[in-house]
């Protein structure tokens, strides 16, 4: 069988999905090439990345020499919307990855999606224009990805329920009262998934779930009262869709992200790769559920809220979320501030319905500034 | 929308499955049109029947006076090729479900099968007909219909593994040298699911989970050393399938036979019932997994073995699995020899590889004299 090449631009290359991303590129060097790298401060490890894979597209945050070589400096943007790419995998973190992803689509690329704040900021923008210009979004998150794959060959309009999967972080098991005096190296500490420090923290407070709750909603179009949260410590079970006839189906691997960067990659197509883990159920024994304490985890609680109230909540809800857990990392704020300075925030928004992006944009900084200055005026926020 | 009436004829209506079919007919009037019955020996309940649906075609095994009414009294075979018949729900037990299969394979209709002899005995026939005739064949089955349902939108060929779950049966915690003294109330006592004697005293032995493993085979293609069991106690999970990638899907629904019935009658569309019961993840709290015991549940190990030989095999298993089951429900022999009966006959067989149907029935009636007089001759064989 004749294979097509897909040429492929990586946005945050040298972070954990995109170097994961990478890895999956090493595996089928007949399907992929590598056309377009991105990366924000690490040069060292974008550099021995230019010399393996020789883009002709690159992209830097920060002033750097790079090695000399046969490609362009170009801007996220114009790597995004280059007619020499297929599939741009946005893999940056934060608010940086929503202007090339709406480029990715206005230019009708295929979009493989990590980046958590451009459905959460935009999602309303993003899968309007998705639509129009028929730009397919490929979900990158195991959660995603297992809703995605539970889908094929089923009708959209024919589910009932999306049931996402947490592992319930660190502090599952731990008293309420105890998580005041939890410190940053515990937080760190993910039980099951190895990933960057800000979702890892993400995960510990349980706002990751709930980003990923407003993701899904505009990912597969699903109202939020027919999204659910289901505790799974095992992280094995990525996610269920239940049918209108009341029939679940779930998609299962170990805990690796490379099969859901394999799976979109690839997409359509399934291919072998026996470097991926396999799952064997008598060793794994027990898969374990439970419903999630939002009086524990407030942070869900609060992304839910932000979610059905839609507008710019939840670009504010992102916004002093991406605050709060820099403050967190940097010993200004405890564990449970995390979700009293996103709350607060929160409180004093007022929102917007059907945003323009500048309106996001402005709510964004808004939302960065109120969270700091909440923290900065000291305890009455408390 | 507009909806095509489906019309359906229902072989063993007044079986287990027969009348669990007839519960989806009435839950949508306008989707379907019984116009064929076929019953065995229970008259009163398919009087009954008759007078609720109408049908223009009736079969049955014995003679006895019915209802005055408006309809043809037809074999089997007749029925299930009937022109007026859309859809076959093979609901029979036993071998006598085989004639009527080829009847309506030939006459392109698609078959919803229930029946478990009619690919352990006859699949390489069965499915080799079906392919020339362009007839679908529509598992009943919670196990078969949760691989169908996690195939949908797959390709057949990217299928790395089944995994086929059990419920262990009633004795999965016994101690093997207690099986010597079971006797028939605790054999039929099945903890999941409502079922048949015969099927019921299958699940006690796993017999009913190796032959489920036969028609995996020839339902989907896939060679028996790409086949495997898993005890799962709780019947929530109903299989899974693992793709070439290793991502695994899984279908799950509470233990009701109501809804693999519904989405094979209905397929490919899925339709809203809210009858049905719903699964809640936190309610279920724990899935559990184990290997087989295959010394303690020797069936599971020889109809694996007569699968894998395939020819006239699987169909001798099942031959002197059925002696041997009733020899146990009349107090002949005693649990664990049923395993011994039909090992005994497997190795006094002389198998025929791609046998005819001729071949097939005349094995069959070979295996029933061999275990039945197995027994009868005494002790010797066990």
């Amino acid at each position: 069988m004749g294979s097509i090449i897909k040429r492929i631009a990586i946005l945050g290359s040298t972070g954990s999905i995109g170097r994961q991303t990478l890895d999956v590129v090493r595996s089928f060097p007949d399907r992929f090439r590598v056309v377009g790298l991105a990366a924000g401060r690490n040069t060292d490890l974008l550099r021995r990345q230019l010399a393996e894979f020789q883009p002709k597209l690159v992209s830097l945050a920060t002033e750097a020499e790079l090695l000399a070589g046969d490609y362009q400096l170009l801007t996220l943007e114009e790597i995004a919307s280059h007619p020499e790419v297929d599939l741009v995998v946005v893999a940056t973190s934060g608010k940086a990855g929503l202007p090339p992803t709406l480029s990715a689509i206005r230019a009708g690329k295929s979009i493989a999606l990590a980046n958590k704040e451009v459905l959460v900021m935009a999602g309303e923008i993003v899968t309007t224009e998705a639509e129009r210009h028929r730009a397919q979004i490929l979900p990158l998150d195991s959660e995603h990805s297992a809703i995605w794959q539970c889908l094929r060959g089923e009708e959209g309009r024919k589910i009932a329920r999306l049931i996402l999967t947490a592992s319930g972080g660190p502090f599952r098991n731990r008293p309420p009262v105890e998580l005041d005096s939890v410190d940053i190296e515990e937080a760190l500490k993910h039980p099951t998934w190895q990933m960057g420090r800000k979702v890892t923290i993400d995960s510990a407070t349980l706002m990751n779930k709930g980003m990923e709750v407003i993701e899904a909603h505009w990912l597969f179009g699903v109202p939020f009262g027919n999204i659910e949260v289901v505790i799974h410590p095992e992280s094995i079970v990525h996610s269920f869709v239940e049918f209108i006839d009341g029939s679940v189906k779930a998609q299962l691997s170990p805990p690796d992200m490379h099969l859901p960067i394999q799976y979109a990659l690839c997409y359509p197509e399934r291919l072998p790769n026996r470097r991926l883990p396999r799952l064997d159920f008598p060793k794994i024994g027990t898969l374990t559920f439970e419903a999630p304490d939002l009086e524990k985890f407030p942070c869900l609680k609060l992304a839910l809220e932000a979610g059905q109230r839609g507008g710019t909540y939840p670009a504010v809800l992102a916004a002093a979320d991406e605050i709060a857990v820099e403050l967190f990392l940097s010993h200004r704020i405890g564990f449970p501030d995390i979700a009293k300075v996103v709350e607060n925030t929160l409180n004093h928004h007022q929102g917007i319905s059907h945003p323009t992006l500048e309106d996001i944009l402005a709510a964004d900084l808004w939302a960065r500034e109120c969270a700091a200055g909440l923290v900065s005026r000291g305890n009455s926020w408390q």
